[in-house]
């Protein structure tokens, strides 16, 4: 009884998909609300979860030559007010500090809700010469944006991320890093996080704040929504300008640098749940899941059995994150919870199982069982994780090339959107007035405008006049 | 010219400490000023050290079964104020949230100063029984603090630390986990950070706001003034009925859970620049030194040594955290700012070097140089690095114990504290008002009782009645 319960207090994912991530949420404990308002606890098991997210991106990003720093928190106003776009975008949602102890401010300070302005406020007074170019710097923290609706991960009043911010000497050197970062946030989500992405171009509508050209990678939910997962902005030489970022070149003139930014926030961990997760729980991708196997000791109790559990832990953690769960709930119960829980792999050892030298491993997304000699386990082990990242990114492939569909008039476009969910590819002619149309009878917006264009047709799905790009579109989280 | 000038920059310790110290800070590339006043940016050199304390402390917090998680950086008003003594003591310096967006805030929410409250008030919906304690959870994260004056690393409005926050089923558990912790601090200090400490407790006077007990690593610096570099609280039941984080125990019955917090910052790393550096500048212990051996070419135009001195790089990098200096700078430029860096070793290379199949390695802290076989280096290095460690912290407990004197009387204590600087273990009757005389005397505090008592004297060092504890005394930053 009490091992079914736990499974049946989550609401099925086919009957409300939103209250089934909720669910899971607070079942597999990763997060918890609080007293105030909007913002979360990220429990133990959400945090390590990040800590692997952000261990394997930093390492990434050293690779790439960036250098982490560390910002103030705090935007004084007038900061914040020097580029004109970049305030308008921003002012509207951030906490504002307007006392310091027992005394008023002489003037407010935001929470940051973006480091654009302080990183230019640094470098106006850090780059002198071509000689301290590029600077590729980052740094981990947390924001704020006074969201009114808030959803765990998705969207909170703080959240955590990291932020780049680069300087360069030309325009060509920002644009370029701009890509490789955007490549290396797709790299990094479907090598380690398993998870598919389209890479493209924002629309100028949808672009960042004060950004030339913003670049995205979208991924699509279990649901068919989308999620952009991570963005790139190149701002030419605008932001240098409003601040006054400038160095002395090799030929001796006074030049603006151009810059760029790019970020990743703890919302990706949404993205795990909603492209991987089933009716049981959580499941987590090997490369980033905290424990990647759980041991479970059957009739516990027995003579040996948690003796052998421990010794088979102790083999296993050489290689693996593992974990031996010998409380004293019963084995059912532990299964469903493990299962809630995401972790990869489960291994399964009784009495029976150590006298014949054997023991169970479940795998948590196909939920196959096998029976794997003693002396096998590691390399087992190690085999069955490969496998299973590898085909976690491949059924979420699959899953999101069903359900990417082509329209290529408004009327196909329409009854996709009403009948189906996913991403739909359709022309656009690039006239903002189609997307503000499109968003107000669908709450569909334009995702990206891919690398990987298509021809699908010549005309503007929506307007029918000349179609100048392929656009995917969708609803987004 | 040029090489010399970058030294001679530097104020002389035994000048100006105070300048000293700033100058070093700003040449080694740590820290910068930043328009948001009493904030600071910590630079690439300042960030990779935290990171490698973050790396080093993280892992021996994980070792003692400590979890990580993240709280939100507000605490609504009401909720500071339940614990009385503990928004006293805070709430004079805490920066305050009253807008967010465009609207003004129902209630007011402060930035974290710490955050014992936020804990509290998690706790007391995520603890029911006694199965689910100990809670030992521990998040990074930064803090405000609304400081009048500032200084790097020692003292600024928004610095980075971790706070660990535990909650226990016993009087006892709580007590042997504040020990553990402060212990873990002061292991960590002594092998990881070459710094001895003297681990002690602190008089009510001087513990933290809402405590029944702080204890207190100190150390001190080489211009003989004390630095607290790591406390540790246990807070008994009292935030526990404040809050009513109650529990179901054993015997069915409900109780108070009893709390414990610790922390250590970036202020360590103002101890390490102040216990280790010299006239040329930082000296980093082995251990933390983000980079520890700096290759620095000889006539780096001739042929040949570009290359040697990336293969060095390519050999060394498999054991140790080493970089090339082929910037266009002479050698002598580039020994001073390596000098400067703290980088422990630096390995020089030249045409003549080559020929004759050695490298010269210099030691940063006693200066020393060794002609090194180059087959042998990989071997040498390691074992310099170790010698530089150990020898770093023997000197730093030299120095220390040579600054550390006796008083039995005023007198004695008033001419030591005249005349010279440093620690001064004299006995105390345990009354406030001799503390508060001696501080207002000669700004000196009480810095800890030690766990190692030693019996000095019959009568307290103040008011000559009879004595109750062996104190350390010094002048604090």
């Amino acid at each position: 009884m009490a091992d079914k319960k736990m499974v049946e207090e989550i609401t099925s994912m086919n009957v409300d998909f939103a209250q089934w991530y909720t669910d899971v949420v607070k079942k597999a404990e990763l997060i918890d609300y609080t007293s105030v308002k909007g913002c979360m606890v990220i429990k133990p098991a959400g945090y390590a979860l990040w800590e692997l997210i952000q261990r394997q991106l930093d390492e990434r990003f050293k690779n790439a030559g960036v250098e982490n720093v560390y910002l103030p928190m705090f935007i004084p106003e007038s900061l914040l007010e020097k580029e004109k776009d970049h305030v308008e975008g921003f002012a509207p949602e951030v906490a504002w500090v307007t006392h310091g102890g027992l005394q008023p401010l002489q003037e407010r300070l935001c929470v940051r809700p973006t480091s654009e302005t302080l990183f230019c406020d640094f470098y106006k007074n850090d780059v002198h010469s071509y000689r301290d170019l590029p600077r590729v710097y980052n740094q981990w923290c947390s924001v704020v944006r006074w969201e009114k609706e808030t959803r765990p991960f998705l969207r909170s009043r703080e959240f955590l991320w990291q932020e780049g911010h680069t300087a360069h000497a030309t325009e060509e050197e920002a644009q370029e890093r701009t890509i490789q970062m955007l490549n290396l946030y797709a790299d990094f989500c479907e090598e380690v996080l398993a998870i598919p992405v389209i890479r493209g171009q924002k629309t100028d509508k949808e672009k960042f704040a004060g950004a030339v050209a913003t670049y995205t990678i979208e991924a699509l939910m279990h649901d068919g929504k989308a999620l952009q997962s991570g963005t790139s902005h190149n701002f030419g030489d605008g932001f240098a300008k409003a601040f006054g970022i400038q160095f002395a070149d090799k030929d001796n003139t006074l030049k603006y640098v151009h810059q760029t930014s790019w970020g990743m926030s703890t919302r990706i961990i949404g993205a795990i749940i909603m492209v991987h997760g089933d009716n049981e729980g959580l499941v987590l991708p090997p490369r980033v899941a905290p424990v990647q196997i759980c041991i479970v000791p059957i009739q516990q109790k027995k003579e040996g059995v948690l003796e052998k559990a421990s010794e088979l832990r102790d083999r296993l953690h050489r290689h693996f994150r593992v974990k031996v769960d010998d409380s004293d709930k019963s084995p059912g119960w532990k299964f469903a919870e493990a299962e809630m829980r995401g972790y990869p792999l489960r291994v399964e050892i009784g009495p029976k199982d150590i006298e014949a030298g054997k023991c169970v491993i479940c795998r948590r997304d196909t939920r196959e069982k096998l029976e794997v000699p003693l002396e096998e386990l590691e390399v087992k082990a190690g085999e069955l994780l490969e496998i299973m990242q590898r085909e976690m990114l491949e059924r979420a492939r699959v899953h999101r090339d069903e359900n990417t569909w082509t329209a290529v008039n408004m009327d196909e476009f329409v009854n996709i959107f009403n009948e189906k969910s996913g991403f739909v590819k359709a022309m656009w002619c690039g006239d903002e007035e189609c997307e503000i149309q499109i968003k107000e009878r669908l709450s569909v917006t334009s995702r990206c405008m891919p690398f990987a264009q298509e021809h699908i047709g010549e005309n503007c799905v929506c307007c029918g006049r000349p179609a100048k790009k392929m656009v995917y579109w969708g609803r987004a989280y």
